[in-house]
């Protein structure tokens, strides 16, 4: 997805926002906000809007002196998403298509990104939840993705935020495990999830897990590593979670699943729904 | 007032927006936005708000080559706030105390500011005055304001936006009228009053009114003309509308009651109340 023009003043706060939260120093706030200014004067808006992002956001890790400024955002997240797991759990078992409300809770999760927003409160999450469960997803949607399982030989999950990751888990364990890969960034941006975070939620122990090599809020591939390009390129199925991954691959020509939150009227014109609605898109591709 | 962080995301929403409401021309869109950031990432927070709003909406008339893209909105504002003034004259002339309840609802009026949002609904400003007459101003400040008015030789009036001109027009009528002169914008910026305005709302059959040679959306004195400036050093009382007034004349050292709307969390902190808030303020200074 190409940046639009609204994206813009959407960077510039969240510039701002991230500053903040990254440190008390006045003059980085000034430095980062100035810079993000004069950034997306200049920029092509035929990138899409994680290039920008990953821009920002490595500025700030740098002037801010702090590598990992959502450190402490990302651990709260993981581990009140990891106290609801039992339960949700169960929840799923118990529910007439497991995989069905497995997909629609991982979707739920999407809204744990703090690029759109600052904060997500535990409250706003919950409620997330109790929709996915009340408010499904279409059956011939399921249906489609389920054949999908079937028949893909190497499956590549794309994961998006911490906390978020705890609910892809529940989505994971529904899959054929061990045909399928997960992968997360190669490096902390905004909350997004790294290894440390699929380690400390259990994934790394129930299925494959590959950081992309990069640092951007999304999945540029030009900027991943070869070794997972190369998964990318051989996988037949690729699931992937978010805002960021569906902005950065949504072009990518390939057999993607994508599943997120639409949280921005940016994103739901491009998809064509409405804000706050839980996506299930298919977009149909070349076999790797 | 200085220019604070928080206002540079939102200088970029409205050149944005302005640009859109200006031209259906993406060029121009795109121009404007990326001039906008290419500005502020330059620019010197110690200049007011406005200081950028004027830059910004004078490149937007020339290069959408449209000299006054509110027009509209400014007729149809003053239109709709004309077919109040009878309903609301009789209710002031009938409320316990008329100079504050016309004070007030000159305060509902401000937030007809389309440089905060790019539209305000007729249902929001009768609203507004809904509560203009339920939640008055506390009695001790208005009786400072009408000992104000008492003393003051010369009443020097800033108007801020089209259509609360009108409202306007309700407490000027409260005022002793042969010693005040309403002053209006040099030029068409954003939905601010012009001459024209004041003229289709009656207040030049009423008053003196004065225009102060600058396309400020607020009064950046250097900015205006000789003859304004004469004005305004030798009022002994001024009231300024709005928050672009109060953003440029709120460090000036001058005796001004400044009555306005506080629309924008910035404008409210520096003021120390809510959002939402109807605002009398006095600051004093000099007499001129």
């Amino acid at each position: 997805m190409r940046t639009y023009l609204e994206c813009i003043p959407c960077f510039v706060r969240q510039a701002l926002d991230a500053a903040r939260l990254a440190t008390s120093d006045l003059a980085v706030h000034e430095r980062v906000l100035r810079e993000t200014l004069r950034w997306a004067s200049e920029m092509s808006f035929d990138q899409s809007p994680p290039s920008m992002g990953q821009r920002i956001h490595r500025l700030l890790r740098e002037v801010s002196e702090n590598p990992d400024p959502y450190r402490d955002a990302k651990r709260q997240a993981n581990e009140v998403a990891m106290g609801w797991l039992p339960n949700l759990r169960e929840r799923i078992g118990a529910a007439p298509d497991p995989l069905a409300a497995a997909m629609r809770v991982a979707i739920a999760g999407n809204i744990i990104d703090l690029g759109c927003r600052t904060e997500v409160s535990e409250e706003e999450i919950r409620a997330a939840i109790t929709r996915a469960f009340a408010d499904p997803l279409a059956p011939e949607a399921v249906a489609d993705f389920r054949e999908a399982l079937r028949s893909a030989s190497r499956i590549l999950y794309l994961a998006d935020n911490a906390g978020e990751i705890v609910l892809d888990r529940l989505l994971v364990e529904q899959l054929p495990l061990e045909r399928v890969t997960l992968a997360v960034r190669g490096g902390p941006v905004i909350n997004d999830a790294t290894r440390a975070d699929a380690d400390l939620v259990g994934l790394t122990s129930l299925v494959k897990v590959v950081d992309n090599g990069s640092d951007a809020p999304g999945t540029i591939l030009e900027d991943c590593s070869p070794a997972f390009r190369e998964l990318f390129e051989r996988a037949d199925l690729l699931i992937a979670k978010g805002q960021g991954n569906y902005e950065t691959l949504s072009e990518a020509g390939r057999n993607i699943y994508f599943l997120l939150q639409a949280k921005c009227p940016v994103i739901a014109r491009d998809i064509g729904c409405t804000v706050g609605k839980a996506v299930l898109r298919h977009a149909r591709g070349a076999v790797g």
